[in-house]
């Protein structure tokens, strides 16, 4: 049998191979370890190598798309040498990140050149007055004023309890002082200037600090952007589950538990008390003092919006669906309890309908739909799921109420995205031993949204899992069992996890995930059925959601959360809500263009008739009911094991 | 001796007089009272009559006009009987209204033709909403928006307290509402308009009510007005001393207690305290809810305003006088703790300096010299004197401290101008008993500026108080004692008086007296004298203050307080700050015009040099220490008991 020779770049190892070899082997021989989650199956696509130069057969070429094969991939577990070749192992990082969909960078920077004298309407003036005399007595606010007409400042509005402390600051400030200033609104881009704060002395430039925070508070996920509105930046993000979620999972519950004797209160402080932790904790660990935050952006659903402000959501949730407001206006941040400067404004941005708000309008923003020229849906994967579909011209949109579990609520060993959630998960289709991925590199805590589809995923495609969500008892492993509560897949035992408790997945969780991700797909299905669209004329899908950082696209299609098409179709955004909060919070123009997208949306209600829930029911298996929509991962199953119905 | 028929008019009663008899014999024999309160001796004016036709020769016209004298006007104890005559006998109120000048009309209504729709800016709209579908499911507020739209109202902005209410009271009136709005303001007639209340019900018209308050927040009297939005006429009229008195008697008193720790705040809850008491109380008296007072305006000198809104004052008092502000932007009610519609601005009006405040720019506006086309002087008597002199082309403006002697208060039996104020005296020359006026007719309480004014002229001129201030003791009156407290002068028996106890005048309040109408007369003559001006050729003498109804002005010019000048160029305006403000409650137009006035007005410094002080010395006598400026004052005396300095 013929040897050949093969080597191995970066580290130009090389071994000698027979004819026939599997990649694998080759570089077993030479000592490198390579990533082979599935157990060497062609599966997970972990193992994937770049063919440098020569000759090597690609057995199956399932998990790459052509593009990959043109850029010379191949799974080493599935590519058998036939000659000598030159083999590149990818970082693994690199690997990962062609599988998944990421575009959240680490340090997130203004979506555009940001120029605050142009874009913000939160800055920092440094003034020096001149001292008064006999001659030039005027009173200290027009002297103010005077000085701040030389910026461009005009018609300036001291609050009260500013004008208070007017004389003494000015005064100890021996009359330099920086004036923080809400020039102007999004609303009104002349004016009037409002004056938030005067702080002694020449702050302007690197000494003063000016901060903003964008919010996006979801029914079961609270997220916060601290951003630096001197240079746009994001300092820090931090998130916390609602504690909300203690008065019910869902809008519906949470509308209903308003109802109740002092419900509404009760709530609203529920979320502004979430709100006012992230903040501090983001405050705390930036040494960033809560009064230097000057203006807040709100991306919410109308009921979380509704709760926030403290309006009653009641009609929200009866035909015909009525919310006291979709465009609320700004408010001073101590109407709302927030934790920041008393006189930061708070701006909750547009919404569209009672079950369709600013968190879908803010997604649009930031994921650039609502410049698409190509067709496109975007899928805000949440409690509350929200779907708006179209171009530049046209959108559309609908909302389904999907659960948490896509947020790692409501599941038995769930947890949200953060340091010790499992995230991805691997199921070695021989052993069913898992290998997963953990958030931090630390022991298991539990499992986030996106583990739990990568969990479920790879149950289904190994086979220990059924298309109606069962798990198959008589597999061979000691991770499937069952008691009185029900079955359950343990993914980490007890002496793994960081709490030593066992991580399992219970049929609950599954049956969970799939409500949720049947509803998600019920939506837009339905949503462009209603528009008289084909889903395979759509030319992008745009996937926001509090998920972590990666969302396994591959795998989101395997379970039928997302349609079956090609996978350089999507792209996960991550959570557009706080970055279209967070944009708009740089910028007068992107916060008047979100409105003019609330405007332009068309909601069509799902509830209407039995279309949604017909479409719904049929959603509810893995991938679908209907095998003809998910051809590639048919086409999957038929060469390996396929999960039995 | 030649016998005469004297017929009387109404009652056209005759008798028969003698050649060289008085016609207060030929009255007295036809049975006929009249007033004499002076005793005959033609001082007091009080027995004027109409000559219609006949011969009567007038013994002395010191009481008389040329005018009065054309009209036919005598006064009965110095007419002498030479022929037949008609007399006509005057109604007592006639004779009283031409010897004082009064413009305060008992029903106080809009100084111009009032239109709301025009005019106001807050304003009643009822309007019925489309109760919402599904085909029709815009938000709550859009659909207001909507209806409100079509009554001119856009770009509604809805405080958040009221926007947790909308889908509850939309709901409970059925859809039906009447909302109150501010449609504008002076500032911004272009809006953005702001949503006050939403009543239940088609409330427009008849049965919507809506009022607001003029507000004269004086250093010693607070006067305020209840006002029918609807209709621009006063409701009722009250006043009260402010509370804050018990700490300093006047702006710099004040002041210096702001300093002191929680001075400001005190002096702050004590005014607050005091404008909701009165505001409370023309509530109650006119069934008025305090909710129903949706707008408000506040005159007042520099010092009251920034301790009415809780800014430090410090800084007035010291040199260079600098306020912190001048012109305030209008605040929420509950900002400065007023107990009416929570959602009601509370509009403080531009001041012009560190002592010319609010109160004078009203006044200006009330009285009109800012539309005067001849040199008018304008006098605002108040505890701040504040004096105004120019035309419509220009203006300035002086303020000097005169305390609060002219509003009863600081003066032993002082009392403000109400029902039981002793509010003019006449003595009688021979025995020195008074007669007196009393507020409301009932018997006396105490004695108010006007009382106060007119009882030292009276002593003056029947030589009972010398030209320095003094009581000469040695005059043959069991009303004068002395004892080791000082020297005063009975004015009311205590069998007389309401409480019991005698109502008397002191050495110390003749002082008190004195010092504020040198103060005052000072403060308009080097304020003319700064200008260049002489003050005779001053065609109009304007009179603002908290006095009652009436000011007499000859004994105002009597004791030195008013120039020397023919009386029918003075007018006695009543309050003219309140009145101020009550047209810029009523009016955007006249609300502007006062920020107009506001910055047209110089203002002039009277305490740069000594030139204040010596004026102010120099007036520190009865009438003044140069008799040469009261030509008139020094003629009376010469045709009666000269009083000795």
């Amino acid at each position: 049998m013929a040897s050949h020779t093969i080597t191995f770049q970066p580290s130009n190892q090389t071994v000698s191979a027979a004819t026939g070899a599997l990649l694998t082997e080759a570089l077993r021989d030479a000592g490198l370890d390579i990533n082979q989650p599935c157990g060497g199956q062609g599966r997970c696509g972990r193992c994937a190598v770049i063919v440098k130069d020569g000759s090597i057969r690609r057995r199956s070429t399932i998990r790459l798309t052509a593009s990959d094969i043109e850029s010379g991939y191949a799974l080493a577990c599935q590519s058998i040498v036939e000659g000598d070749a030159v083999i590149l192992i990818p970082e693994q990082d690199q690997i990962e990140r062609r599988l998944v969909t990421d575009k959240t960078a680490k340090a997130i920077a203004a979506p555009f050149p940001y120029d605050p004298a142009r874009d913000q309407t939160v800055r920092a003036f440094a003034v020096t007055l001149d001292p008064p005399t006999l001659d030039d007595a005027v009173d200290d606010v027009s002297r103010l004023e005077r000085a701040l007409a030389a910026r461009g400042i005009r018609h300036l509005q001291i609050p009260l309890p500013l004008m208070k402390e007017l004389s003494a600051r000015l005064r100890d400030a021996e009359w330099q002082v920086t004036a923080t200033i809400e020039t102007d609104t999004w609303r009104n881009p002349d004016g009037p200037p409002r004056l938030i704060d005067l702080i002694p002395g020449d702050g302007e430039g690197a000494a003063q600090r000016l901060f903003g925070v964008a919010i996006d508070i979801g029914t079961t996920t609270v997220s916060v952007y601290l951003v630096d509105l001197l240079s746009g930046e994001v300092v820090d993000t931090a998130a916390e589950y609602n504690k909300q979620i203690r008065r019910g999972e869902d809008v519906i519950s949470r509308i209903i538990y308003a109802g109740k004797a002092n419900g509404l209160q009760e709530l609203s402080q529920l979320v502004r008390a979430t709100i006012n932790e992230v903040i501090k904790r983001l405050a705390q660990r930036n040494k960033v003092e809560l009064w230097q935050i000057c203006k807040a952006t709100v991306a919410a659903n109308t009921t979380m919006t509704h709760l926030f402000l403290g309006l009653p959501p009641a009609s929200i949730r009866l035909t015909p669906y009525i919310p006291t407001v979709n465009h609320p206006l700004p408010v001073a941040a101590p109407e709302v309890g927030l934790d920041i400067h008393p006189r930061a404004s708070v701006d909750c941005l547009p919404g569209v309908a009672a079950y369709v708000g600013s968190d879908i309008t803010a997604g649009v923003l930031a994921s650039g739909l609502a410049d698409a020229d190509d067709l496109t849906l975007f899928i805000d994967v949440g409690t509350n799921g929200e779907i708006a579909l179209g171009t530049k011209e046209w959108l559309v949109t609908c909302a389904c109420s999907a659960g948490p579990a896509f947020e790692g609520a409501g599941v038995a060993c769930g947890m949200r995205a953060t340091r010790g959630a499992i995230e991805e998960v691997w199921i070695n289709s021989e052993t069913f031993e898992p290998t997963f991925r953990v958030i931090g590199d630390v022991k298991p805590r539990g499992i986030c949204g996106s583990g739990l589809l990568s969990l479920v995923a790879e149950l289904l495609v190994t086979g220990v899992v059924d298309k109606g969500g069962r798990f198959k008892m008589d597999m061979a492993t000691p991770r499937l069992r069952e008691d009185e509560h029900g079955s359950e897949y343990t993914v980490a035992w007890a002496k793994d996890t960081d709490s030593g408790r066992g991580i399992v997945l219970t049929k609950v969780d599954i049956d969970n995930l799939m409500r949720a991700k049947a509803a998600i797909y019920a939506g837009f299905t339905v949503l462009a059925q209603s528009v008289g669209v084909d889903l395979a004329d759509v030319q992008r899908v745009l996937i926001g959601g509090a998920f972590g950082k990666y969302i396994n696209v591959e795998k989101a299609v395997q379970i039928g959360l997302l349609p079956d098409m090609p996978w350089d179709r999507f792209s996960f955004l991550g959570n557009t809500a706080v970055m279209g909060a967070y944009t708009a919070l740089l910028s007068r123009d992107a916060r008047a263009k979100i409105k003019d997208i609330a405007q332009k949306m068309t909601y069509i209600e799902l509830s209407a008739d039995n279309t949604f829930y017909d479409a719904f029911t049929s959603a509810l298996f893995l991938p679908h009911t209907e095998m003809s929509r998910f051809p590639t991962v048919a086409a999957l199953w038929s060469s390996e094991r396929s999960p039995e119905t």
